[in-house]
């Protein structure tokens, strides 16, 4: 890899830390539209692709048999915080299965705020699988199980059948062939395959628009978007980029993070798809990328505005809050941006 | 920053991330013994010089005067766990100077591990500045202020004699002149000023020698180089790679990390000052960087060379605790460090 640098961390005059990566925005003729770095190199997408692994529930009529709500179908496509609501919606899609939470194999993770975690302390309880930031997404693949009337246990292998539709779907929707050589365990210990960012992209200009999609599979794009973009604070949770993010842009695009600095997103009304990683893994990078594309490629409203404002240059704060620097975009970034999507608004 | 690629992060058979990162070697002559990346930009040290910070506070009689221990010395060098340990320790230092956390002006932090966190819930209490990684520190500043009898307050600002004496004591160890213009603020509050690698990397090879030092200097260097040698709990806590370091090596290296990515070492017994940082402030990074100097530099015993192959190369897990992939060095990040420092040995 040896990608530009995309964003500055500041202090006082200095910069202090940068952050490399690439990013790929693609419309629905598989074009790119905007290139920097290298988006064929090949990137675990991590979490940023759970909406395109939500697709066999969707499409196999598991998701309709099971009775999922917009909700709990955005829990599926969720990093979530670990919050009361997020693990009580993940123990409800299991019981819609008749299964429960010794029935996930993600690994149990603390609640990703300390309120939350105070919840679970005061009552004298340890976080379990439920409290997984990925358990929407575990309590999908069970209902899937379930409904291909397949044994559940083993779900999270790769050639159990729920992974084997999972990664057909993705292996369609990306145009790419994903094999063992370029398969990794994800930490909620699924397998993730590696891909081009371009090919990411492409599939998220699809996702979001259901161009190039067999009737069946755009309807099942179609539902999951809405859901995500109905019930926005599922997919992620209190002060999160995702959540605040589709909450102001009311249906305007749909974004998700993933670990190690990975970021997808639909723009469906430039029909774009975008998909980045920040080389070394930071999540306050991609997140700046994210927003700096969406603030860039989109005439913004007023409230949209004021949020991207927030998004695009967050601050860099002491523990008495006080502002010490602020992580911003590199210069030849937006002006390499600007020059590429200017033109698409 | 045009660094090279020093740390890779693994997962399957594809390298996910990587860390850019410069590193210098410094022996007591000023010689560079060993540099890659670019040595001579400035870099902000925070918490990684903090034992260099801790200088004024023994050399003016204030340590003496105020009768603090070991252990409390090395909580002055410090970026602690905020453990009740730690905190209780910074709270005898202000008693001992007639002051209490109200003093503090560094601002409250959460506890870094969730067991030590939990304590505080369970008794329904917040975080106060005792519970800060820096108050040891602060508690040292605070000592130094009113033993040299001035106004306590504001101890924090560039213009206050406090850090004036801290300022003069970085100028004259790192031979660099501080000013305004490379001076941030710190996360605690405190001015930071950037200085190239190789002049930290000089500094510690004086700290840890007392090479080149004026007389009462190197006494200054040598108690509070003992103080974090013979509590090195205090310097961070459980499972934390200075503790661990400092508690194997028993007195051989002195290790300090600092936020954003940066790293100081002493090794006396080659003359080795080392400073590094990662160029996207990764800790993961900046701790395999350290861990590889350290393992190339020194002849290890068998406790060391067992921790050091746990700290050179990290596995990277699921939620489950299976390896998933692994941090390590890069190939020609360790062939230029075992060409430059084998002869050391």
């Amino acid at each position: 890899m040896d990608n530009p640098a995309l964003v500055d961390v500041t202090r006082g005059n200095l910069t202090e830390s940068l952050h490399r990566g690439s990013v790929a925005v693609v419309d629905t003729g598989g074009n790119l539209v905007f290139g920097i770095g290298d988006v064929d190199a090949r990137v675990y997408p991590r979490s940023a692709i759970k909406a395109l692994q939500a697709l066999p529930l969707v499409e196999s009529g598991a998701a309709e048999a099971l009775d999922l709500t917009d909700a709990e179908l955005s829990l599926a496509c969720a990093s979530h915080n670990g919050e009361e609501i997020h693990a009580n919606a993940a123990r409800v899609m299991l019981l819609k299965a008749g299964l429960n939470e010794d029935d996930l194999e993600c690994g149990p993770q603390w609640p990703q705020r300390m309120e939350d975690a105070a919840k679970l302390i005061l009552a004298d309880e340890v976080p379990c699988g439920l409290h997984n930031n990925c358990s929407g997404k575990h309590a999908g693949f069970l209902g899937l199980a379930k409904t291909m009337g397949v044994d559940t246990r083993g779900y999270i292998e790769p050639d159990h059948p729920v992974q084997r539709e999972v990664r057909l779907a993705m292996e369609q929707m990306t145009g790419d062939t994903l094999t063992e050589d370029v398969c990794g365990t994800d930490g909620c210990s699924i397998p993730t395959y590696a891909s081009p960012l371009r090919s990411f992209a492409r599939a998220f200009a699809s996702f979001g628009t259901g161009e190039g999609l067999e009737p069946l599979r755009a309807d099942a794009a179609r539902q999951i978007y809405d859901a995500c973009i109905n019930e926005p604070y599922m997919v992620a949770g209190a002060d999160r980029f995702c959540t605040r993010v589709m909450e102001t842009f009311r249906g305007r695009v749909f974004v998700k993070t993933g670990a190690e600095g990975v970021f997808c997103a639909a723009i469906p009304e430039l029909g774009f798809g975008v998909s980045l990683k920040c080389d070394d893994g930071a999540t306050r990078a991609a997140e700046v990328m994210m927003a700096t594309v969406l603030e860039i490629a989109l005439e913004l409203n007023e409230d949209e505005a004021v949020l991207m404002d927030n998004l695009v240059n967050p601050p860099v704060l002491t523990r008495r809050g006080v502002q010490a620097g602020h992580i911003r975009p590199g210069e030849e970034f937006l002006s390499a941006l600007k020059a590429a999507l200017k033109q698409a608004k």
